[in-house]
């Protein structure tokens, strides 16, 4: 393919000639600094480490891409994702890595290492796909299998990408010889059930000084940023069946009760704040219509910028949950799966990233692509909106952003970095069939972008000490004296699933 | 009026004719063997005192459609029949009646003696119009004021009709020295509310030895059937009130509470008995829409065959109603207004009635009648359906009927008998503004034929005490053992308006 | 098991007692004057071929109840009955019918035959289980396999008997040399989808003169009476997926739209006359909460006594679905699986059934039945109903049930006699677990009995031409003039599964 | 009332303190440079004319006082403020005003003009109260006519201190013999109707120069910010009429109706965006419960931060309409009554206002007042919520508001300037019946503050000339090429009440 080629070349090009410039400045300085790189969008300068792991990435991009079209084939649901896993550490411990599968618990979730001793700097891959997306690679609704999983959050180009960063960190630690530990954690269930909270539960996370990560998105930034904090919970309402014409009278709908639950939540959201979101679908709507549904479920997800706020509207919900058993003579089990405060932003992290996220550059499309994805968005009733071909500026304040993610738990507990890469000239919305399309296209483009900013960053952190201990006393500083309630039950598992049955978890 | 002086002759020549042959009949025998009646429908044999009555009522006839013309002229809701009660108390007392008004504590109550001693034979009225139901005596929807009250039910006809009957009994009591009370018992609200049970209560029927009333129906018949039984309530749920803009979050939804009752309620159809009834409106559905509502009310009518049913039903009710106060925060208070039990058939009373009622035979409704009528039932999209010219025969078994009347308990209480007249050639069904037109027009004819037929039963009853010891007999078998729990608050007391004010009761 | 054996011993026993009664009576005659049975529940005599089929049957009821217990053990959905209907193939193929599968485009479809010319007497057979219903045979609910499917409508009885029926008929055929052919149809999806009616449609009932069936219930009888109408339909709403958090605003809720469609169906049930049902499920609930659903489904059966009524609530629902559509902007696509009219009773097939069910008697269950099936319904909060000992009397006029069955069509095209068996000694309430309990214990007592009234009514069906074409001028003169119109789209296709694959048809 | 005088003389001696400083300022050149006072609270300084108004202020606030207590006491909703109106226009017309009473059709609608010429300044008043707000002056829920109105929104605040500084104003245009015309705007319905706007269409504002008013609110501040755009309107649902038991189905629901249209509109809020608010009450909740209910209706109102993107929430609410109308085989009819664009800022006027506002100062609440506050707020499960003493600092941008009013098409018409004061020591919510009881207390305390600030903003403007042309320049500016449709039909007429009647508006 040599255009793909012809672009590899050029980006090596422009990190050489970076790399000239930047020999000799005093890194460590800089990152004690962090305040200096506040609103200019500087780039970080280049040094020789970096350019190495730079390299590295070029060259082996056409791999990572290709794993990551392997991945975009093979959708895998929530704490599914025995295929997805198996390739990541295969890739892994074919360059080096130990890796620890069916980490707390958890088939799919694996840790894998390289180099030795402290600091440790941990990065985390997602591969988890998403219901209903299914979709084939063109500019129009087409599933592959109707109804089936599909990459409508990319996060088929997280897994390869992070893991070749990983690999040329790993090779910087090996050629240097410096002290400290690389890891990889493969994370299920980012979409719903959080298998990160089973790993942190499991105490997994008790000796990673820095967290990495990083998530396809509307543009190329450092995500200096509070997401929502997010509980997500399953309702299940338990009636009586009956002959549905002979005998409804004997019946107790539990379908009733949850739609009158929803219909209770859906007034609520007059009395919701701005900030607020409820979102329901019926993951069990009741059988057969021959017989009253002596079962049925529902599945929630509350969203607040808060976490108290949604705590304290999850329990709302649970007195409307309870009002609607009461109304059809049903009972009802409320059940938390992940509760999740918003994200805690880490402003030391988030300097060092932007400097590194600058030094590499938004990915570049090319005009096939922008034409491409102006079709694919044809249709939405809306002008594509374009992305900014500049990483964006690193803001002075954290911002507020809408979405919410399983890594909130643990970046209260350890310091997270993560930074966003536009996948798509221009904006394509998450869990939207074109997400799924752009996800084995031009998002692919992200992928060496990702690798390049994870391996630089973190060799600029085991480089620099004091920046990760930088990080740590702003977690320590902003964390301090705040507590929050998990709504999830303590002890809790996680549910594990068999590879090749479908439905029901064994546990 | 020519045309109406012609039937009134037409009738007193058959009244004649029919008498000549009735003289010396045992009618006191035939009281006694109820069963002879069965099926066939013989008119019974008319006696000069039934005869004399007949002629009463047809040379009052005009009189009497021009009362009930005054009546429906100024409909009043129920509790608050004030110009219509008192127009029939001073009725009754210019012909000689002795009236107590403001009874069981109801300014619009009234109970009219005349006669003295035992038996005692009652006769009941109903005065109170509909809600919404003005309308010009023309075949189109016009109110007359909008949104105002009309009698869209016929009460106007009750009143003059049985206030007529009344009088020729009293002048049979007169002239012929029999011992015996006839009374008139003006019974406020029979639409919502029951004025009847607050008089049961206050012991006013305590020496009534039998009842006997008329309702305009579909056809004419003696009412040997059920009702169904029902209860009448009203939720009031308090939220707390917020601005609606400003500040939804801090309210506290009542109508919000009120709708989610609803749709519990809908929801709950599914699981009800065939022949159960629930309707609701919502009285208060919530100030301006700048405020979010502290205050909402519903208004519940419940009914079933039976009257355990329909206080289970209520039960289930009243949970839906606790189950949407708690799903919005709110609290609600019920408050049951009526419960009736179905009305008890009473066959010896049937009988005495259904063989008086052939005697007097069906309305005779003229050509212009029955073209006016096509007319008012245009545009209903349905064919009209003709109303039978004849008596309907007496069935074997009482009849099961979907309406019901705040007659239950009295029907458990004293002996009752029944009968309905046909108002119009076609069948115009109640609460409809096409009632409301009839009422004024072709359904005054139904008067005398009421009138007599309650005139002649009452006679033949008073002149054979066996009959009303068979009456009395039937409801202490049929009632045996028979207990049915009230859900009305023991106590209560009736609500009390004062004439010209408009919305809220006094008490 | 000496116990069944003893039974077994005891009923051959009954059998030919009765038989040598019986011997020599003008069984034609009797066909011919129906009327003559009513009202007194005698027993047909029994006749030497009779004797013999019963006597097969009491011979082969361990194996017809081994057969029973296979089924059950391996409940299968409606169109995915493939290892039932092999083993049912196999079992008549081993007998010598000669049978053809894959009938009607249905893989799971058969038609299995015997004999020769005419008359075609058919039997029909169902093998569907319910979703949902797995449960072990046990006094408690106990899934085998949480949310699988159950025989909790005794389909696992229908298949044994019928088969062992028609073998037991094709020896008589043999035997006597007789002309005629006996058939089995092989009947898929009974409980949704409605199989009969392509086998129909693809003209396989074209020849068959009469039909007869089983199928258990409340008590033990002649079904002459109408099923209600029924059509079952599934609502595709279609909206459009947004991030959920990110984007509601862009997002179409598909999932909205069932609701509000089930709410608009909920209030409308205050506006359906009495003997209509309406239920639903929600087949499609929505993804994951993470997206805003784009598509969603729900699941429905209309039935009333009538099929024209039926059509006039599945007109109004379908308003209410595009209702639907409209608030939430969403596209609805309605499709009717089936739509089936009352089914019509055949009063001389009921005659010629009710005699010979009664020759044969209902199910006479032990002590050891009765104490299980009371712990079975213990918890039901209701006190066990328990089922009459004897055949219950053929009614004097059709009765009106409130099942509804895929029998509607065929048995306007076909005369056709069904009767009833009851499975247990107290009444049980179809679809639920406790009938799946039933269904593999006490239940297999009705498999003889079926058996034998199906053989001895087919023997005396073909040695009785008379009483079939009694049968057909019975259905031409009920159904002359009576036309309806199908909700089902022409030409349609029934759906096709795979085998062991899971959710959703390859059609 | 000694406590009240000693208030008045501290504020006087005030007052003239900071008046012997200002002497000698350059004013002109102060309003004409508007960014001077940004973000510094600096006070205007006080000139001999603002001073005399003061005085005047001073000297008449316990009449001011007294009025507003009278108009608290005659509570009148929107478009009846009938005695309200009176009672301005009898001061008005005692202090030489001319007035115009039945404005633009409406009979409590009036103009009152003193001076002549231009420029004209003008200032608005409102005098409507809210339903269901009654309330005695005292800390506890105690309404003086249970669901009758009260001044939850202090309006009754407004007309006396509106005109006070009108007459005020009067004296120093007749004293000085300047040019120019001070007019008050008494405008009805300001709650729900918007009085305003067909004052606006029938050209009264056309001469008008500049617009100033003022509302109690959260704190005292010049409202230079942007409110909501809102629009209202209310939906008739036609049903048809059935006896509820005995024919159910022949009626069509119109109350269901409204039911399905708010459950639409609830699931609806998903899709809303954040800063859109709609609620609704149900204005007519369909008669007595004995009847389907043929007539019902909601009200609505719909507010967003931009016009446009309330028209398109209001088009989507047609379409639910118009789906629920569809459900329910019922007609729907929408009738927009007020459509307001967001209230349109004025920079230029807002500057002056801010210089007026500052030397007036916030309210001095004392210690009782502060106290009975908290007793007030007692119970509403928050903590009470003190108001800043100062007046608050005009924003460098404008803000965006909550709330709406009836100012919107004005703003867009005329040059508007506005501010608030705060009634109380704490915050109290418009809309609750605290509101009530603060407005006939301690939030009598706004109203010489009120006065006295238009009065000197009114004289500066006078004085000012240039001042008056920044702010239509600004207007002209600002509301360039900016076009929005209403959605009022053209032509509209206002609803007209006759006095002492209730319910329904004559027209």
């Amino acid at each position: 393919m040599p255009t793909v080629l012809a672009r590899s070349i050029r980006r090596i090009g422009i990190g050489l000639a970076v790399m000239s410039i930047s020999v000799g400045l005093p890194l460590v300085a800089d990152a004690l600094r962090p305040e200096a790189a506040i609103g200019n969008a500087s780039a970080a300068p280049i040094d020789a480490d970096k350019a190495a792991a730079f390299d590295w990435v070029d060259r082996n991009a056409e791999t990572m891409k290709a794993l990551a079209t392997d991945l975009w084939g093979t959708p895998e649901l929530s704490f599914r994702e025995f295929r997805s896993s198996r390739t990541l550490i295969r890739y892994l411990e074919s360059n080096g890595f130990t890796v620890t599968t069916g980490a707390a618990g958890m088939p799919t979730a694996f840790v894998a290492s390289a180099g030795s001793g402290k600091p440790v700097v941990a990065l985390w891959t997602e591969e988890d796909a998403l219901a209903g997306m299914s979709q084939r690679p063109a500019p129009a609704r087409e599933p592959i299998v109707a109804g089936g999983p599909g990459h409508a959050c990319w996060h088929n180009l997280i897994g390869p990408s992070t893991a070749a960063a990983a690999v040329a960190v790993a090779q910087f630690l090996k050629r240097t010889g410096a002290p400290g530990t690389i890891r990889v954690y493969g994370t299920p269930a980012e979409e719903t059930g959080g298998g990160k909270d089973f790993m942190l539960d499991a105490g997994l996370f008790r000796d990673v000084d820095v967290l990495l990560g990083w998530h396809p998105s509307t543009n190329t930034r450092t995500e200096f940023e509070y997401s929502k904090a997010m509980a997500e919970m399953h309702f299940r309402f338990k009636g009586v069946a009956s002959h549905a014409s002979v005998a409804p009278d004997k019946g107790r709908s539990a379908l009733h009760a949850v739609e009158l639950m929803d219909a209770g939540v859906n007034a609520l959201r007059e009395q919701l704040k701005e900030d607020v979101r409820v979102q329901y679908v019926i993951s069990n709507g009741g059988g057969e219509p021959n017989v009253i549904p002596a079962d049925a479920e529902s599945w929630y997800i509350v969203r607040a910028n808060k976490h108290d706020e949604a705590a304290d509207v999850v329990q709302w919900i649970s007195e409307i949950a309870k009002g609607a058993a009461m109304m059809t003579r049903t009972q009802v089990d409320m059940r938390v799966d992940n509760d999740q405060p918003e994200v805690l932003p880490n402003r030391p992290l988030a300097v060092v990233l932007d400097r590194n996220l600058h030094l590499v550059g938004a990915p570049a499309f090319r005009d096939e692509d922008r034409a491409f994805a102006r079709r694919l968005l044809e249709g939405s009733g809306r002008d594509p909106q374009p992305v900014s071909t500049d990483v964006v500026a690193l803001p002075r304040e954290p911002a507020q952003e809408a979405y919410s993610t399983d890594l909130g738990n643990v970046s209260w507990t350890v310091a997270t970095g993560r930074f966003a890469v536009a996948p798509s000239p221009y904006v394509i919305a998450p869990h939207t069939w074109q997400a799924a399309v752009n996800a084995a296209t031009a998002g692919l483009e992200a992928i060496p972008i990702a690798a390049k900013t994870l391996a630089a960053t973190a060799i600029e952190l085991f480089k620099t000490p004091g920046a990760i201990d930088a990080a740590k006393e702003d977690l320590a500083a902003v964390s301090h004296g705040h507590t929050y309630k998990l709504l999830t039950p303590p002890g809790r598992k996680p549910p594990v699933y068999r590879e090749g049955a479908s439905a029901q978890p064994l546990r």
